[in-house]
């Protein structure tokens, strides 16, 4: 896996949701690698798609902005070597408010696209965004793949789907599709607007804003957390090589650490801002997996892959990055 | 648990395709237990809906032809106290050939069912036809609830939602749902005219007609089985007390049997009728799962279920059933 960075250089890659916070930092990298890049996103209001996410590569990647569902990826798979699949809608609770969207957005649109690539590009390489979402609370932990799947929330249950879709089609059809299992992502071009897609894009913007943090229940929950170039790289790696194939791949952080610590680091490099615990609100509450952190060596073994960019340092640059651009994500 | 059928005396009971092979027999059960029923069933055309099914019942169970998806349910769930969830697309290799029919029958379907039950009657008693396909191929066996969940085709996945979605309303909104997990259900009442709907159905139907039954592979692949009346019994059960709220539950079979004694005894039943041993055809070798029979201790020692009817005299009864009425189901 030395020269997965160099098997993109002149590659026809598709990435899907590629205006999002991970997609368009993909996106970016790949281009820097001398991808030809197409970067497709329906830029449906409040998920994540962000015209300024691809700024300054206006030129090296072609940006077509539409929705996944329906026949147009028929067209937009083809001549592609490589689909990066991160299309999706991630808010927890929108799924449980209004539950058609996010099987639209999750499970309708993922059979779009294996139907295209199915019909119109078997050959293509296929690696799906899957979640750590879909264990739930865990029984055990650190969480590795055969965890059972126990999700506690519209969005978990239908990311399962999204996810399985894509395996079931490489057993059935032959399609060379894998899912990585992302844990807690953060970095530049994350949707920080408002608190429905994650807390820690809330907790940096607060940060930022040298607002209050509020952390719910009393802080020990212990989670894990990738830097978004660590996740990017774990997409080019299961992207270039076929042992992916049919696989599915936890990501895991750097070391476990609470929301309190967490939240601690962030004031702290922020130099401003300030936190305080509150109970859960009901319905956060009956949807807390409590702690979780993931066992990565699956993929470590598999794709040489690791996170290698501290929490601290990952923060650091994050606070920098929103700080100069305040006015695109605030 | 011994008074589980008394409880039904007078209620107001909801059966979603209760035109089809296992909701009908439900409902005629229900019937003669002093329900009230009301059936409701899309009836469309290839998915088992029969209103032969409920010939001799007319009178005594209310029969409402509607889709489920859509807003008819938020006025049929409205004083209902049980509602035997099963509605579905029960075909694999349809799935396969249209998933997105699929996942709006088994899916979409089951939140609009959901979202009316939460809405307007929130303390419906909800029970859910599940299925053991969601297990995929077995990693052990007899296959308990803990089991992995690896399904084998767009059918499994969708079916795994269905189930998700009822335990996700009960965690979040309290709901009260559960969810039984049928193996292969044989009896009367069955959809028998083509393939697609499982095997066993096929090889009684070719029985009695006295036609070759092929048997893909050779024939020593195990399988559970229960008689459509166990399983309307295990209905029964499970709607009738809170201890299922919440829960999933494998139901089992009397004695793993292979699929060459199951046809060994059909034709020896039916008293005509051959069988011989065929190649899996590809597109069926892809999603099939080997050896499966399940572990169905825990039913068994919540709700005092077990199947009572022997796999012999079942299909004996079976095949006097469809002999007498051929005309209605071949």
């Amino acid at each position: 896996m030395t020269d997965y960075r160099d098997f993109y250089r002149g590659r026809k890659v598709l990435v899907t949701g590629g205006l999002g916070f991970i997609g368009s930092n993909l996106c970016r990298t790949l281009a820097d690698l001398g991808a030809q890049v197409l970067a497709v996103d329906s830029l449906l209001p409040d998920y994540g798609g962000n015209l300024f996410n691809l700024a300054g590569y206006e030129d090296r990647v072609r940006i077509n902005v539409a929705d996944v569902r329906g026949h147009g990826m028929q067209y937009l798979v083809r001549g592609q070597e490589v689909l990066f699949n991160l299309a999706g809608q991630v808010s927890h609770v929108d799924s449980m408010t209004d539950p058609f969207t996010d099987l639209e957005i999750n499970c309708t649109s993922q059979l779009w696209i294996l139907e295209a690539v199915r019909k119109q590009n078997p050959d293509l390489k296929v690696v799906y965004a899957g979640t750590r979402q879909i264990y739930g609370k865990p029984r055990y932990l650190p969480v590795d793949e055969n965890h059972l799947l126990t999700p506690t929330d519209v969005n978990g249950i239908n990311k399962i789907s999204g996810e399985f879709y894509h395996l079931v089609y490489h057993s059935v059809y032959g399609l060379r599709a894998s899912s990585l299992r992302l844990t807690n992502t953060y970095g530049p071009r994350q949707l920080i607007r408002h608190d429905r897609q994650g807390f820690i894009g809330w907790f940096v913007r607060k940060a930022v804003l040298g607002e209050e943090i509020q952390i719910f229940g009393d802080g020990q929950q212990k989670r894990d957390f990738d830097y978004v170039d660590d996740v990017v790289d774990a997409f080019l790696r299961a992207g270039a090589t076929d042992s992916s194939d049919g696989q599915v791949f936890n990501l895991g952080g750097d070391e476990p650490t609470s929301l309190l610590d967490l939240v601690k680091m962030l004031v702290e490099i922020a130099g401003r801002g300030s936190f305080t615990l509150v109970p859960f609100p009901p319905e956060r509450k009956r949807i807390d997996i409590g702690d979780f952190y993931a066992d990565a060596s699956r993929i470590r073994q598999t794709l040489g892959w690791q996170p290698r960019v501290r929490l601290r340092e990952g923060l650091e640059r994050t606070i920098a990055y929103y700080r100069e651009h305040k006015e695109r994500y605030l």
